[in-house]
């Protein structure tokens, strides 16, 4: 199945269930009114909603209506918890490799992760609000997961089974802020802002086989401005797969249901032509494209976004159908 | 007023009203059932919960009840978002001192701080669970806030005014850990597991002039295992007051309410006696006691927290009377 929330004036807005072609919808009343009350009770809700998914796919739900993406907030309009890792190794590398440094041989058995803030989510087309175009306004398109309860200790295997839902994320990050915040050593607080999520979340079933060992075998797609930068694979390349995410977070504590957990920016390696690495996959952050540039000429030529600039990030099926509808969002000045 | 949140074996628990002197309580049904719903309309429902206060003080109330500190979860049983502060530089300078490093300059302009877990907090009397105790088990006294609705951009003045609510918190840190997770950069993951807070969150008009300019001019007792090994003063030596400390934390996103923003580890100066430092406050955190030992004597003495260790947190007003009654809390093993 897929749910979105649709906006109502409210802090946790309206669920409804998205057919699987996303063009129509229905409200979730009588079943659950948020998202977050159906992850609190998964088992008994859950069901009630496939129920309803199954009659909306059939095209016989009584009070369907055309899905609106424009209308919705984010799955989770706010949540307990969005732990971000960084999975795809590559991104590490690319980026360290510009600078000069080498990657630490503990990052390819212990995950980068950073506790990001959660009580505010951006829809899938909310605008990215920033105070100035100086901070660096960069996109990272990622694959993000919402799920039940993950007790402390719990094995990547374990932490698979607690894996409810899938979505898309763009995970807004101000790269001239990172240096400073990286440096103090206490993670990001000015320079990972709200982060925006795909209009629908989609449950494991729904995916069928490009859900493989807590991987998605997907394309992401990411178009800055009307061009396509990136057609990044999710699935092989990616170091840690979810279970091992979730483990790595719940190696303390216990997660509780409706926590998000986010893959990173979604990175492929270069291929070698003539000599030169080439990367034919594209990027998923401007980082990565300027990355790119320092390896191969000495310095960067692409920059950050500006106030108007557009970021859209989809995934579409074998067949081309969007998977999660598109994020699609403009960045602008602060009101 | 004083708020609790009662357990009921749901993820939120029951909101209840606590009397002043913190001996009795009345469910607050019919007003709302948790203190995120009073948290999401504040200038609407408080006003209903001051008016049963008052009601309780006078001992008028109908369905009073005697409160019980051990039948509390945390004020907020899971929070949209914990923001933990690094306010009082002395802890900083000590901790630096220790390990022969100074603090860089710009630390004491741009304050520290970290996103910590927040989809499972602890109450006041709930048990510490933790792996090993090899980690490096600590407590950390604090004093936290719960803010409304602060806006990306505000200042240091306008976010005082966004500050509802105060508890006492002690954030659990594994100092084995932190290392590693300093040295990646990316925050506390691992290292910082659920924090606990106060019986009762109480509101500003309720400390009288103990709340002045953002900071709580109250004395923070730490009692580890019987032993008072904290007697610190909560006010005069906070660098960063909490309104500069939410400040930091909405330069460049919305705060939304139910945020709670701590303060660090209370930490006082030493004086001079014979020479040598002298620390007649204590200590708020083991990490301080190593410390001091270290700059004394080279190294420290003082281990870390064992399995059936016991923590008291706790703060008096001028009349000796416990304000947000004891955290009151046993490490104890993964069940």
């Amino acid at each position: 199945m897929k749910l979105a929330t649709y906006k109502d004036g409210s802090r946790d807005g309206q669920l409804v269930v998205v057919s699987r072609d996303l063009s129509t919808a229905h409200y979730a009343t009588g079943i659950a009114h948020t998202l977050q009350q159906v992850l609190d009770d998964w088992n008994f809700l859950a069901p009630q909603l496939e129920d309803l998914s199954h009659t909306l796919n059939l095209g016989k739900a009584r009070h369907a209506f055309p899905f609106e993406p424009a209308r919705c907030m984010a799955p989770l309009p706010r949540a307990y918890q969005w732990a971000d890792g960084s999975a795809y190794l590559n991104h590490v590398e690319l980026v360290r490799q510009a600078r000069g440094a080498t990657v630490p041989e503990s990052f390819y058995t212990d995950p980068l992760m950073y506790q990001g803030v959660s009580d505010e989510m951006l829809g899938p087309c909310d605008e990215v609000r920033v105070p100035s175009e100086d901070f660096g306004i960069d996109f990272e398109a990622e694959v993000a997961v919402v799920t039940g309860d993950v007790p402390m200790g719990a094995t990547p295997e374990q932490a698979l089974d607690g894996i409810r839902l899938v979505m898309l994320a763009n995970d807004v990050s101000l790269r001239q802020l990172i240096p400073d915040e990286l440096a103090k050593g206490f993670g990001f607080v000015q320079s990972k802002p709200a982060t925006a999520f795909s209009p629908v979340a989609v449950s494991l079933d729904e995916l069928g086989p490009a859900w493989d060992g807590g991987r998605l075998h997907l394309t992401l797609q990411s178009t800055w401005n009307g061009r396509k930068v990136g057609l990044c694979e999710a699935g092989p390349e990616m170091t840690f797969h979810f279970g091992q995410l979730i483990a790595h977070l719940c190696k303390t504590r216990n997660v509780r249901a409706g926590s998000i957990v986010g893959s990173g920016t979604v990175s492929n390696k270069s291929v070698d032509k003539d000599g030169r690495p080439h990367w034919p996959k594209g990027y998923s952050c401007i980082a990565e494209k300027r990355a790119m540039e320092t390896i191969l000429d000495g310095q960067p030529s692409t920059g950050y976004m500006k106030f108007g600039d557009h970021i859209r990030i989809e995934m579409k099926d074998a067949l081309g159908q969007s998977v999660f509808g598109a994020i699609d969002q403009t960045i602008a000045p602060l009101a």
